[in-house]
């Protein structure tokens, strides 16, 4: 039989490495001929745009290469399918291409979105008794996927965070005047990025100072008093805060509302660090930088985690075993047996278990006063930053796996 | 005798390897007896603020430690010096403080304001008949002191820039829509650093598809033309553009004026990259981000060039045997000797001619449209970002070397 593999959502260090470990998994499979890769996620079956991925990763250096290349070789989508009860000919769509190409099984890397189509195709061929199997490879920076101890793409995204935050803490430290640096850390709605920024604690850092998560409350008040409260002590304060924290309107001094914040519908105007950063000049009056860490901190792959990238291939070639043993409409996920030393295995659950659903970091986890993380956050995250890729550079650049210019 | 050496101005991945090479030419050396290290750059010899480095960094793996450390180990300063005519008893002060603690020879590690101060302290020595030597050593991520083939600091940044580019392009290019990515690099007066996304080109990427430099005139119009016609061809454009561009404040809509751009004396607004997102959006309408690499473009040690590192150290060594073979108010310097093999030499100009000289991007680098650079610049650029340092990691972090916390 044949396979194909699809990437949906936002770009990571490691859904390239997913894509890898299902592929080599097919290598080692006789009973897998060709491996098709569709393009644009979904879209690629729904419109039948898929690649032969075996006329393209044909030597040892193109999965080096493919290995250490951020983002999604195949592309990427946003779609999320509709109900099978409002439109099922993109279902039967769907099931016509793959069975014309031979496709036994999908593997669908991507977020919670793309654990819904896996859950609803799966779904959908169980009614039609249709044979292809569908399994889902999760990723996300975010890490706010359920039934799994953490996403493939999150500990290198975490080790970006933590390694450019103390460079960043290095740069802030060198002027004798007092200052207040805001690094903005992705998640939209979860802190489990913004918190990786404590693990300096592990080498003795103090920095970041200061830890704001959306799963706390936040307020404008309580921020500026623990900043005068750490400025008592130390002349440059480092802050790492989420770009999802909500900030109550009537919190904001109207000049810089009015300006800056893009909480309230200002779309071409900047995020919750210059709005902070704003602020903290008007009320505190001291040097002060926001810092957007933006779209590197998901495709910095040249500062990958070792232990995320293996994982995430080994997550890819699990699926399909997984696959092959007869599963359908299942989430591959990891557990953790141990975290001294640490050891994962990996499983599955019931797409359904994860399909739009958030898991939040614990509020267990965030101190009393809501502007920190506690030790056990640490523990978490730490092995999951471990160890480091030897990257293939050429010309002085990381060599980057490319269909074309 | 005994030494002392200083850091100043902005910080870069390559002022400690200086200062390590510094210390480690010292260490070879017979005649001297202690390393002092001034705190705060010159203002440590005013004030006779300085620790004894011999006393940080005594085990090889302080030394590794500290030349993988970004920014200034002994902090900054922003201090100019008066001129000696308006203000003697500063300069008094420097020498009686020098010749207190024994010492022979300055090392002023620093961008061409420092070069001044070595300028200016080395003719009051001469005047005084005072036989401290006074030697400079370049650093600079913006590559703009003249006399100097490159500057310290420049190759490990310019690394930084193409690889995070290269990044950026796949992170970009994941979507089937049209898409704008404008990257804002530094460089207040001169282009370097923006140009050194060019090198991406020799490892066959297409991208960055237009580059603006602070030495070509720009317009917006003919910036929103650009981009339409690489909009013929390709979906996802990337821009490299620098912090330091003149935008024409007519060529500017006055809404997008008044809430964005911080060129009109709104310090508390956004840079030239914010301000372009917001024009393309306006006039182009389609999806548009604009990415400030900030100050991790100087203090991203974890991915310098190991070719910088490398020279950034020889040169402070070399800086030290300067001053033993009886020079002073020297700037030390890279001649290029051949491009193919690389081959640099270090030699030293007086002071005076680096101090508060700006040397700009060559104009017949950049071509034609004002929109990107030639191959020359590729050619200039690309021997100055090969090699990679073995960085230390401890607990998957990068190790820095620290006074203190």
């Amino acid at each position: 039989m044949n396979i194909v593999v699809a990437q949906s959502g936002g770009p990571t260090c490691a859904i390239n490495a997913s894509l890898l470990g299902v592929f080599k998994g097919a290598l080692k499979s006789k009973e897998i001929d060709i491996v098709f890769g569709s393009l644009n996620g979904i879209e690629g079956i729904i419109n039948d745009d898929m690649i032969i991925l075996n006329d393209y990763i044909r030597t040892y250096m193109d999965m080096e290469s493919l290995r250490q290349t951020p983002s999604t070789l195949l592309n990427s989508c946003r779609y999320k399918l509709p109900d099978i009860n409002d439109d099922i000919e993109v279902y039967d769509n769907i099931m016509n291409t793959l069975k014309r190409r031979g496709i036994g099984a999908f593997f669908y890397i991507g977020g919670n979105d793309s654990m819904d189509t896996v859950n609803k195709i799966s779904e959908y061929f169980t009614q039609q008794d249709c044979d292809i199997k569908v399994i889902g490879i999760p990723k996300t920076i975010d890490n706010d996927l359920t039934c799994t101890d953490h996403t493939p793409g999150y500990g290198s995204a975490a080790k970006y965070v933590a390694t450019t935050v103390q460079e960043i803490v290095r740069d802030c430290s060198v002027y004798s005047i007092n200052s207040v640096t805001i690094v903005e850390i992705m998640g939209r709605d979860t802190g489990w990025l913004t918190a990786s920024a404590s693990v300096l604690r592990a080498n003795g850092e103090i920095a970041p100072h200061l830890i704001y998560l959306p799963e706390a409350r936040f307020s404008v008040q309580s921020f500026l008093s623990d900043i005068r409260r750490v400025q008592q002590s130390r002349r440059a304060v480092v802050i790492a805060v989420s770009e999802g924290i909500e900030l109550d309107p009537n919190d904001i001094p109207e000049e810089i509302r009015n300006n800056t914040c893009d909480n309230f519908g200002h779309r071409y105007l900047s995020g919750v660090g210059k709005c902070l950063e704003n602020i903290v000049r008007r009320e505190i009056k001291c040097k002060v930088r926001s810092i957007e860490l933006n779209i590197m901190q998901r495709c910095s792959s040249h500062l990958s985690s070792k232990t995320d990238i293996e994982e995430s291939e080994q997550i890819g070639t699990a699926a399909v075993y997984a696959a092959l043993s007869g599963l359908s409409g299942k989430v591959m996920v990891f557990e953790r047996v141990s975290n001294n030393p640490y050891t994962v295995v990996i499983s599955n659950v019931d797409a359904s278990e994860v399909a739009n659903k958030v898991r939040y970091f614990p509020p267990e986890w965030i101190n009393a006063q809501g502007n920190d993380v506690t030790e056990k956050a640490i523990e978490y995250i730490l092995p999951l930053i471990q160890g480091e890729q030897d990257i293939h550079y050429i010309n002085g650049i990381p060599l980057h796996f490319k269909l074309g210019n």
